[in-house]
């Protein structure tokens, strides 16, 4: 079973599933978003929105209520809409108290038949406001936790998270990006860690992938991040630096299956 | 013409000669490394050569000069045994006096027969030890300046290259890897600087590679950054993403032909 475990809702959903269908990949784990560059038609929209993007991978927290909602919505029903081919991960607002945390979880994650939380993008130098999380993961059967590792988080954000994973290690943690800049260190604290796990998404050098898939096939975890990757060009490059056959599969659907009982 | 504008000397060189037959590639303009992670056999050793390329990116200046001047052979060495398909870009010592400096571009980099001087790769906050350089670059008829510009360099610095491109408006000069996370500002600052070229190595979003190489298609230069990107897979990302042959033609190749007049 081939499974990008880590994609955003793109719009049209139809031409989603479509770009599924043509490369063969099974399963999306589909994140949540209040933007869409795929639907621009010119480069000053396309800019609007990525610069939106932006701000919010910078943890801007003025996010209109409006567009929340709407993002929620269009992930909802892409989900309802393909049930066998999507699956959710919940993400929650960062200004709940612990209460309205656990209850929000209990109905918009759980009720909505999600199956981790996030992606969190925070600022560098805020990854403790995760603390709660954890503890809220933990409280309801360890939902594994995705979170954005690229530029701008820093190294001691990486390793504040992996200090989490050791603090609660029976939630399974997901490292986005592959650390960013940080890839090195990240990969050692993978490694040490049983719990942290590493999406391969928006990796900037094909070595470096090469390198990480192979030396840690269980750990790692295909993703696309779509709209931002192209789903075909993704899969070629796994499939061509893969020392094996085992290594494509455990990295392409078998790890992410196991971590979420697929 | 397909041209990677952008790769750092391999060993074996004839492994390298022998992928770029196999792309289809005619030329590679080849860079100074003293790094060779490609040779590594196993993770510790790819972990060593990654240790000191992140310390020379991050500007580290230590580098032995027993490994430079080996370094500075083997891409003298490459380019002797294949003069029709390398093209090199001479690497300057960073501590040089402007005397020294001018004396060591006629020996080593006209002298050899290169047409263009970098990568440069600095700290950030360090853009300004540059000037000195587009001097240079002018008074030996304007010779292409290469740049990194991915992490570690931040927006101020990107910004600092564009208002030395201003200043020397006859030195053409490339931003190395799309700007990093920086590329929607660093898109602007080309679009209004005519001698502001985008290496576009590097990229960790195919989307953004999209929008950059359709948006700006006569400033874009492919680059593989070999080692670290893979040559069959950059050139398949540009075909995919083009909207047009005319931009996948000026992008893989003609844009550079011009600006070396190969």
């Amino acid at each position: 079973m081939i499974i990008d475990g880590h994609s955003h809702v793109c719009l049209p959903v139809e031409k989603h599933i479509h770009l599924m269908d043509k490369a063969g990949v099974d399963k999306t784990v589909l994140f949540y978003t209040s933007i869409h560059p795929e639907t621009a038609s010119n480069f000053a929209d396309v800019k609007k929105e990525m610069q939106r993007l932006k701000e919010n991978v910078a943890g801007d927290t003025n996010l209109s209520t409006k567009a929340r909602i709407q993002g929620l919505k269009e992930q909802k029903d892409a989900i309802s809409l393909y049930p066998s081919r999507f699956i959710g991960f919940g993400s929650i607002p960062g200004s709940l108290t612990d209460f309205e945390r656990n209850e929000y979880i209990e109905k918009e994650v759980i009720g909505n038949g999600f199956v981790g939380l996030g992606e969190f993008t925070l600022p560098s130098g805020f990854i403790q406001t995760l603390r709660p999380i954890f503890k809220s993961s933990a409280n309801f059967g360890n939902l594994p936790l995705w979170i954005h590792a690229f530029h701008p988080l820093t190294l001691p954000d990486i390793k504040q998270i992996s200090q989490f994973a050791k603090e609660f290690p029976s939630v399974p943690v997901i490292i986005g990006h592959l650390g960013g800049s940080n890839w090195l260190e990240t990969v050692d604290l993978v490694k040490e860690t049983p719990n942290l796990y590493l999406d391969i998404s928006a990796y900037f050098s094909t070595f470096v992938l090469k390198i990480i898939i192979n030396e840690l096939p269980l750990k790692c975890i295909f993703g696309v991040d779509m709209p931002y990757g192209d789903l075909q060009l993704s899969l070629d490059a796994v499939r061509k630096l893969s020392n094996s056959n085992d290594v494509t599969k455990a990295v392409l659907g078998e790890n992410i299956a196991v971590l979420l009982n697929l």
